[in-house]
């Protein structure tokens, strides 16, 4: 067999804890969510005024991060029109995002897992947000 | 617990009274969808002579203003090749709308809920329906 | 061609006073959906106090007495285990509701349209509210 | 405008420490979502060792919940065949869940949201730890 790693649950902590403070420094409530490397659901979580047009946002930021060990924003400069992904963004049900906000966690080139924010703020911010998190993560490993 | 607030059934009926009339003074029969804060319908009709197409317009310009607190147009500029939410038309199970017809109502702040408009015509006569609509109803809040 | 028969925003306008009255006489609060013979959308609304889990089951209990022009509950007789409709409810992306709330217009033996309700409450009382509407129109055609 | 109130995230935290507990207590990791009136996803956590095919489970359960004011086993004594709600388990593009382990929070006759449980072990176990955090929200309200 091979051996794998997987984040446990005081890691996810870890993470959130950082999310949320980058999320109050900047003034911009958030979604957020982390995945496993399978692109399953660890943790979400909507934070006070955070926008409901988020959650699926958030939630599909983590996936594409997660199933591609890619930034979103990374995949989207080949998926503009002419790139080589043009059209990527509309397979697996339309869950594939493009702009920022999902960071992959990646340790040794494995895939960990990934961190997607949304907010009505800017995909930048979002980005700042998901980096944060992945960040402090990166820290502790 | 947060205090907000829903939208009731009278406050539905001057939104709707508006943009029927703003539908008729335009000569463009209109879908009409009016949502809650959390994307979930409050009320639809289908004014005579207005498309079969409108209908499912109609309700998702209603949801992504709504769950975004963000007119459908305004959405759609940053959505463009090139722009910051580009694919983000296909997010969301294809429900995210990226042109004019899609009105939120936000009051201090808090979203409140939304207009969606669609008709036969162009995008700017569904958003100046929907906008009359929320209009009449800002005049009595 | 075959001549056909739609109805018109004063008919539905009809059917949604009876059964609004009907809903209030025996305090239930109601999600109602009225559609046309191809099972679009014609008008929703949802009464101050309806369920939200209503909004769906009311748009597809119509959904399924208009394409089939047969009360849901009738439909449900025959998807009994065993039956010769058994299964039918999850056909059609799910959309096919077999316990009651959906009733036919049916004029001259022609589908003209449907009415569909939902409440928190038995499907009985979804059923006598959306008879209600029906019968209110039939009087008048 | 009607007047609402919406769960904050210390509620939130609140709901999550009692379901952990009462999880750690039974000796079966939990998949666990909160979800605000509307059916939207506040918080979903993945203990340590819970199952993938909870996640969906764990959500749908607080959506049913959510929407229908009802606990999911509740609603699913009148889904057995020839009960007055059969069928409706495949509604809704099947988010609509008929065990247990999804409860609603009501507070004063109205939905404030819901906690849905899903883990390999049994639907009492799942209904159990997802009560607790009622319970626990509940006696601080």
């Amino acid at each position: 067999v091979l051996q794998a790693q997987k984040l446990s649950s005081a890691e996810v902590e870890i993470i959130l804890t950082a999310c949320r403070k980058k999320s109050r420094e900047i003034g911009m409530p958030m979604d957020i969510a982390v995945m496993d490397e399978g692109g399953n659901l660890l943790h979400f979580e909507r934070m006070d005024g955070a926008i409901v047009g988020g959650i699926a946002l958030a939630i599909d930021k983590a996936y594409t991060a997660a199933i591609f060990g890619m930034r979103t924003e990374e995949l989207g400069r080949g998926a503009l029109p002419g790139g080589p992904d043009f059209g990527i963004s509309s397979s697996d049900h339309g869950r594939i995002i493009i702009f920022g906000g999902g960071v992959p966690i990646v340790v040794e080139n494995k895939i960990l897992g990934s961190v997607g924010c949304s907010s009505g703020g800017s995909a930048e911010q979002d980005s700042t947000v998901a980096a944060a998190g992945v960040d402090a993560l990166m820290k502790v490993l």
